[in-house]
């Protein structure tokens, strides 16, 4: 399971939207037989990839996959027939499938007299793949929201300049992190007033070839200039405003799984208030501002025990000397 | 020099008013004679206590003190003649004595034919007494600002309350903090709403025998029933609004090294605007509030590139699980 695992975190797969996959096929006494892992969407699943290269050494062997192989017929054909064609007599998986559609793998190969055993290593195989996983457990997308601000909570200054609250290491940083999500999401007021063009570029500042969904959240239209319109990634312009909503159609109509939420303040509340932030990244520059808009908008809080708590997964120092920033990662605070 | 510093550290010795400081007597052959260290105001010198232990053997021995003996008559006599008295023929020293009324004493020891040297290992010797040189070298306390607050840069919930901000802790090493300074600052209205009564207590919640003086600042009566006018500790109010004043104050007329600001907002910024904050201690606490006092007020900053900057010195985590809190330290950042 270690190898099928390592199969899966092949560099270069791209994290979305599919799953990261991989498989070993082993005979009766051991030795592999056949290995494969899944390069995206439209290429082949591991299990097919694994057995196409044991070839007539399929039979009687065993499979070890880090996802239950999938028993719908989606851009490929299930693998379940896939192996029970191939003869496979047993299969072992770490992570069940958490989508409604592809599930049931299990079940099927059993049926078909193939002996199942699942969980091996599922801790692994759930981080190989977390927004994918939460996305289809919670039929959302995972949500980390994003700020920038001083040390006293501030985004921007009284006159509304914030470039640059901070310092161009942590904007490196968040910009990597970006790349790591497969939305980007920002609100109309956002779009109107700082026209952000959000891309992901590489160092010497150019877009990469796979860039995140852009979307904008609000019911105003979008002045037709913005530079969010432009024809350097998709837009999508989310006319609701009920978060719950937004993620819905985010997952269902443009299958996504990991939204980078990237402001304003008044967007990031209504995500706090509906209890949709699942992940917190925040940029702390070691600067006072007294004044000026703060990075999160009103929450309906009176007193401090209504506070929302959250739990410190990460402290770490980005860049040096002068250009140091304090990044903090924090996750809601589950009440036990 | 590094056994005087070593000695000038001795535990329980008190950190207020005067400095620490450590002397070793060496005959020409290079064995220690004598050794000796200062144990809090009203006791003897280091050199003093060292030319004790040596008696006839300080005839003809380099004396190696931590700081430049001094030249005038304080609650003790002057050790420079001492010094010349016991027929010491040479005097190293690592740092040169930064107040005023007590310094020269090198020249007058060079005067009496005495072989002198100055600056080994300055830096340890400064940071040993580090708010002490501060004091005398600015004419004015060190200031340690103290704040706790939300990652959204609040002080206080919208109804005022703000027990707790910070988790236990991370007060306890607020506690900690306090306990090294000689004075704790406070502004008339954090005495009038919150009531304080700025004791160091012990993990037993006991006040420790030593306390920091308690200096409430600003123009109003204090009511008499407040706890800081109880007899737990020395209060002194300081009627002006004048940060420089204040602080010219607490020097001069109660020798006063280092003083601990803990608000509030108002007060904090007064002292920021004037320049008058040395070092930041601010404790971020996991949760969100967005609303209510922020942790300083404003600043008259109107655009991004006013802002106050500092240099991030320190970032350490205090506290464990749900009470993780990040405590940052700062200093202000030097134009260059
Ligand atoms: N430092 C940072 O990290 C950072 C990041 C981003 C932005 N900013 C700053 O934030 C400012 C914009 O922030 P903002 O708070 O004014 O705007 P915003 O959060 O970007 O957008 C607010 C708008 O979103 C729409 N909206 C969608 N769902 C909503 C909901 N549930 N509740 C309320 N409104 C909803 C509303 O417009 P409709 O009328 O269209 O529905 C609303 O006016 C910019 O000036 C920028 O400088 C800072
Ligand atoms: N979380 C924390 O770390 C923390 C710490 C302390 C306090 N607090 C909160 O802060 C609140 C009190 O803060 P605050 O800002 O209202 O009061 P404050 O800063 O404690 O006191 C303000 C008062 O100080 C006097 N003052 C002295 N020098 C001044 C100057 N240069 N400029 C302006 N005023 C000066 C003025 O009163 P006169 O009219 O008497 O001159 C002024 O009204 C409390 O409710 C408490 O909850 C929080």
């Amino acid at each position: 399971m270690r190898r099928a695992l390592a199969l899966a975190a092949s560099p270069g797969v791209p994290l979305h939207p599919n799953p990261r996959v991989g498989c070993v096929l082993l005979a009766p006494d051991g030795t592999v037989v056949g290995e494969g892992y899944h390069r995206g969407a439209g290429s082949p699943h591991a299990e097919v990839e694994a057995l196409a290269a044991a070839g007539d050494r399929a039979l009687g062997a065993t499979a070890v996959v880090t996802l239950e192989p999938c028993n719908h017929t989606g851009r490929t054909g299930p693998c379940v027939q896939a192996l029970i064609a191939a003869g496979i007599r047993r299969v072992v998986v770490a992570q069940r499938d958490p989508n409604p559609i592809a599930g049931g793998g299990l079940e099927a190969l059993a049926e078909a007299g193939i002996q199942v055993d699942a969980g091996m290593l599922v801790d692994d195989a759930v981080a190989l793949n977390r927004s994918w996983t939460f996305a289809h457990v919670h039929g959302r997308p995972f949500v980390t929201w994003k700020f920038a601000s001083t040390l006293d909570g501030r985004s921007a200054a009284a006159d509304g300049s914030s470039r640059w609250v901070s310092s161009a290491p942590a904007r490196r940083d968040a910009h990597l992190l970006r790349g790591l999500c497969d939305t980007m999401l920002v609100g109309t007021n956002t779009v109107e007033v700082d026209d952000p063009q959000l891309t992901v570029r590489d160092d010497d500042d150019q877009p990469l070839p796979v860039q995140p969904l852009r979307a904008v959240m609000g019911e105003r239209d979008l002045p037709e200039d913005r530079r969010i319109l432009d024809d350097q990634a998709p837009t999508v312009h989310l006319r609701t405003r009920d978060p719950a909503q937004a993620l819905a159609t985010l997952y269902h109509d443009h299958e996504r799984h990991h939204v980078f939420l990237e402001g304003g303040p008044t967007l990031a509340a209504a995500f706090l208030k509906a209890g949709l932030v699942d992940e917190v990244v925040a940029y702390v520059a070691p600067a006072l501002l007294g004044d000026g808009r703060t990075a999160v908008g009103q929450l309906g809080i009176q007193s401090i025990d209504q506070a929302l708590r959250f739990d410190l997964v990460d402290t770490t120092v980005i860049g040096k000397g002068p250009e140091a920033n304090v990044r903090l990662v924090l996750t809601p605070r589950k009440e036990s």
